[in-house]
């Protein structure tokens, strides 16, 4: 008979009693990584299992001053790569004994008054996905002894970890690519302003195709939402000088551009104009989109960045780190293909002209 | 000078002596709905700003016994509905004062392992989305007086409320919709065998077509994956006899047997095959699919959802709920329209036979 069935939960203190051991053995029983004898642990797991007991964690996070728990602020839930990152993120976590206290973020709101809340959790640390950090909270998170890592951003102020893709480099390889595939109106689709992802794939950009001595033909703002990049798309090819190559600073918008060039303006892809995203996320393989793509490992950007939070969480004054994971440029059927494509596995890709 | 700029974060104490107020009127001045006059909590506010003080809602959990925290979890982020899902809960359950302590599961799995760590964690609240039950976990729950809610399923145990769509309806009149389109091998794709969503859609669709006087032609399952629904789209498509019309039990399934009916064997959708799919996420918009799908109305299921389980937290006993939100056949580009569409608002959509 359990305990929970006479009416009130048991506690460590009824493990440790049946047990026959200490309530602090009870507790390391329950702790990932304590020490602790196999024997003592299993007769502890015995008796809590003939009781009915689960340790209290939040009344234990206020011992141990670890609440187990880390804050994780997404946004745009609707551009598959982070759905993606949050399954990741969340059994790597589980993997070290952490949880997800999880926010959501509009994003084209300052992420501030949702950290205020945050850190009222007495959470072990916070990943920022996809949303900025102003310099003054990242000051107050300082304060609070709570470690901050940007996921797929990186911050202004030097002192937070972050953890990329090659932004720069793939945004570089995708206009040097554009170029050597012949193209020569060649635009580019940003997504927020403000976002330091979508900068650097711009810089990028720009060096590529200054490197072939490109000028930029046009730019728009996607602001990374589907309506908006779809709308921004219809801007781009109504013009009377329209590009016969545009580069999305992220997938998402890529497939929207792709639906409107296709069906609102019966454009042929890549014949008519060539498009290329940046992530490589499940439907860039679909056939219908098929997309050329600068790829974001997920799961290899999770893994940094879950070593990087519970490294910060063990040590808060460890030195702030910034982890780029490498990707490659995807060659798909969404845009004219460049000499010096060459097998990766199952995928091809495009390493750079023969000169860089 | 803010006092964590000293050394240790500010508490309840700091903030009532510098306010001249009780520690419990700091301690209501942050709780959402609490009792405490606008002047009161306007000085309370005006010295936590100065202190820098947040409230330690965990330390807080142990008094009020409510942790705030809301365990959802969720499987199958791949498919766009959970995390519109997610990102709805998020916003509906912070303005109750809730957050989501976020658990991925594997639906393959059962829930119970992730759900013993939840309890852990003194959760106000369960949903699980797109997961099952046991009813042993069920016990368990009741017993530690956890209320337990499921969204977009049902429960075998008559005592969990739950909240889904027009499962059965939906199923009926798509099966009634493609009999009245002309087709006359009509197949379906099945999500996972034990989930009641996959169950309560076919059996719909049954009735739908007895009522038509016609067989299900074939039966293949999909189980809810892009990858495994595209497998079973190729084994129907190369069967002798290939079906005339499929419902697939959710969009993600239809997506992919859209890519593979069109690009693998060549099919025109909706002359040689009709697909129609069940959530009406955001791609079953996009030109390119244009899905025939009966929609699941995110917002109305999460609202019904939020204030089933804000209920249930208020008072345990309340009798288990089951909540139907209502949604429509919408019928797009995919499949062969029946007569008697009907415009509603700026969808075309199918209510059924004449005589129904």
């Amino acid at each position: 008979m359990s305990a929970s069935r006479q009416g009130r939960p048991a506690t460590a203190y009824d493990v440790a009693r049946l047990a026959g051991v200490s309530q602090s053995a009870v507790s390391r029983a329950f702790t990932p990584k304590a020490s602790i004898s196999e024997e003592t642990r299993a007769k502890i797991v015995e008796a809590a299992t003939a009781l009915n007991y689960r340790p209290n964690v939040i009344a234990r996070s206020l011992i141990t001053r670890r609440s187990r728990i880390i804050g994780v602020v997404a946004a745009y839930l609707q551009n598959h790569f982070y759905p993606d990152v949050l399954e990741a993120m969340s059994a790597r976590l589980k993997e070290r004994g952490f949880h997800i206290l999880l926010f959501t973020a509009d994003a084209s709101h300052p992420a501030d008054p949702i950290l205020d809340e945050i850190i009222g959790y007495r959470v072990d640390g916070i990943i920022l996905a996809s949303t900025t950090l102003s310099s003054h909270l990242a000051e107050e998170c300082r304060a609070a002894r709570i470690p901050v890592l940007l996921f797929n951003r990186t911050a202004a102020s030097a002192g937070i970890s972050s953890v990329t893709g090659e932004n720069e480099r793939g945004g570089e390889l995708i206009g040097r690519f554009l170029a050597a595939g012949g193209h020569r109106r060649i635009a580019f689709m940003a997504g927020v302003e403000n976002s330091s992802t979508s900068r650097d794939r711009e810089g990028g950009f720009r060096a590529g195709l200054a490197a072939r001595s490109l000028p930029l033909h046009r730019r728009v703002v996607g602001h990374y939402r589907f309506d908006r990049a779809a709308e921004a798309a219809r801007a781009l090819l109504s013009d009377p000088e329209p590009p016969d190559a545009l580069f999305c600073a992220n997938d998402h918008m890529a497939l929207a551009a792709i639906e409107v060039a296709r069906h609102e303006f019966g454009l042929r892809i890549p014949q008519d104009l060539s498009i290329v995203g940046f992530d490589d996320v499940g439907p860039a393989r679909w056939p219908s989109f098929s997309l050329t793509s600068f790829s974001q490992p997920v799961d290899g950007m999770v893994e940094s960045a879950v070593d990087l939070i519970a490294g910060l969480v063990e040590d808060p004054s460890k030195e702030p780190r910034h982890a780029i994971v490498e990707g490659d440029l995807v060659v798909r059927a969404s845009a004219r293909p460049a000499p010096g494509c060459v097998a990766a596995g199952d995928r091809l890709v495009w390493r750079g002209d023969l000169d860089w």
